[in-house]
């Protein structure tokens, strides 16, 4: 990792580009396929794995490329993650990335002139979106964990690229990404009241998915994956 | 290949989250693309390819990553798998792909609030889709066992993408996907009583793939794929 | 390139495969897209882009991966390809790949239920569509001869997936694909009325793509092509 | 680079072709998409995705593969581009990628039987597409200085594909590209009266996105770059 303060500006950018990439692609894709959900969601998925493709390759040396506070943390709790600056710099991490979802929605509403401070009134609940979701964020840790060095940008993409459409909860998996969605009253937006009990299943599937992980492994690496 | 144990964890874990992956955006793409068959394979396709992708490249160091019973017997008689444990190994393997299948049927059924055990009534049948299925299978195995060392995901999945749409009955290729998705009453659904003509076309056309591999290069390696 | 005899099951195999696929996809396309040609073409591209990387993929180290016979020319001409056989290995490759585009089209009309040999009706004619398939064969011409070692099959799969939208004849650039798809009365075919003035156009393309691929290289390869 | 000639038709040649299937497949994908505007943009998402990748791959090695006049003006700034002929061969550069720019508007025109030269009535303005025209821009430098080597083809086309979605503009982010879509009266094109603010637009968010490459690694190469 780079010096803390780029890694700060890093996670922050990658963050906010995330979500004003996740949200603008969906208000543009709401506008666009005339009613038809299925279009809107091919585009909007599409979108996604593109710019986490992109945002991964590029901002990976800088700062891990975490853009989640799930990630941040269990990685931390792995020992994956150690800043020299210890629990410190895991709080301004998480900080980095709130705040950076948040500035990442402003943007794609104003992109699509919008109120630029909105909040969603998409209600997303019940025991099949959570479970979706635990799942959804379980997947995701155990990709990240185990996939092969120089191969992660692709296939965290691609597994959110999948998770999009097999999750009933389209694959939120990142409380950074909950908050940011919460100011977009579009195809992407997730109601305040809904955003408690999403965040809950994500930490429950993140912890899920790490120690899947783990136990494939018996907590030694992988030797071919140096 | 990994201890026993964990190849069959990764067995069970790979077949699983595909069958889960392909009801799942299964049955999200029906509901969402407003009655274009077109549209819900378009995003099927996409979301089987990325997780295949997904789960070759993170399962493949512990298990080979089958997620499949004739893939497992096809590389047993090429002497391509050769567990320590032997034919006993074979078979765990293939319990565990199957159990898998129906664990990801019910996981998927259950996100999306759909009976978890319920049949599909989606009948499949007839002489053009068990060519169909021949022609799925056989190239399965042929890229399988011709694929260039590393690229196994890329092309295994590719494939799967390309026969969704160019085989007539969209390449289940997979006995152990074929008993998961009897369990769904969705678009990826197959009913019990075609699944048993399905799973002979299956096990033809793997051996015919198998040994088209196998003429092309006389039976010896490639020397370029070391 | 290994022995003759297994380059030419290669070839036949290979565009056997291609034509199958990309008529298999055209049918299943226009079946289920509900009358919206462009869902019909999107899944038609997709399926053409998959196969073409998995067939370059697993065949190359077998023939080249031609699969075309103005590639197969051009590349002779050039002294890229030099069997030992000479001329008379050059015209069975072209009789392999034209015997293999019809075999894929009557595999593909088997596996959908239609008359296994039936003639196309499409009309595909006039001076734009012409053009449209001259640009086609000398951007592929120019691709094949340009695309750094390793990532031929990557962009030439991604070349055909642009030309099937941006050339008006959504880019046969092939004349065994010419053959095949006047075997095939769909979405994907070409009434035999046609197919001589696409297949002139083809080779008008093939020649310009070549020169200027010469052109920028003076004739000497790249240094950092090796 | 390659000697400044064939540098600047190589310049010329992908401009010309990159506008060509942006235009040629605008056209295509609005004929075929029964007036469905999300499956005509996801269309033109894929082929431009795919041309682009194509492009870089086979013509970085003779020009840099700029096609892009911020993009040659930011890296000349940079020092990152420093032909041996100063800044005549940049001036020759914005030349070749303008005209090849127009040229490929008129092959597109010309493919797809629409008067060769025509002015596009399309108004794109307002300080949402502004702000998304610097948004594309800006993204688009910083990607392209920041990509790892070697994967910079799949990274700027991945970017691209997710700014077509993501940006309120559609993502032109070249001036050159948007002098050629003023010659297309399709779903691609863009008015005479609205370019001069698009391309001021474009240039502002060269130059931040250049600073903020530029800031996340204190002005030193990356040492993981080499």
């Amino acid at each position: 990792m780079r010096p803390l303060r780029q890694a700060l500006v890093a996670e922050f950018v990658g963050t906010a580009a995330l979500l004003c990439a996740v949200i603008g692609s969906g208000i543009m894709a709401e506008r666009l396929s005339g009613g038809n959900a299925g279009v809107a969601l091919l585009a909007n998925t599409l979108a996604t794995v593109f710019i986490l493709f992109v945002l991964i390759e590029t901002l990976w040396p800088i700062s891990g490329a975490h853009f989640n506070p799930v990630v941040t943390v269990m990685l931390t709790v792995r020992g994956d993650f150690r800043p020299q600056q210890g629990y410190v710099a895991v709080g301004m991490f998480i900080v980095a990335q709130v705040v950076g979802g948040i500035v990442g929605a402003f943007l794609a509403n104003a992109m699509f002139d919008m109120p630029v401070t909105e909040f969603s009134t998409k209600v997303r609940s019940g025991w099949g979106q959570w479970i979706g979701e635990a799942v959804a964020t379980a997947g995701l840790l155990f990709v990240i964990l185990r996939a092969p060095a120089g191969r992660g940008s692709l296939i965290v993409a691609a597994f959110i690229g999948a998770a999009y459409w097999f999750t009933s909860s389209t694959s939120f998996a990142n409380p950074a990404a909950v908050v940011g969605r919460m100011f977009s009253n579009s195809f992407a937006g997730i109601a305040p009241t809904s955003a408690g009990a999403f965040m809950a299943a994500e930490v429950v599937g993140a912890v899920l998915g790490t120690l899947l992980a783990g136990r494939l492994c018996d907590g030694r690496p992988l030797p071919d994956r140096t």
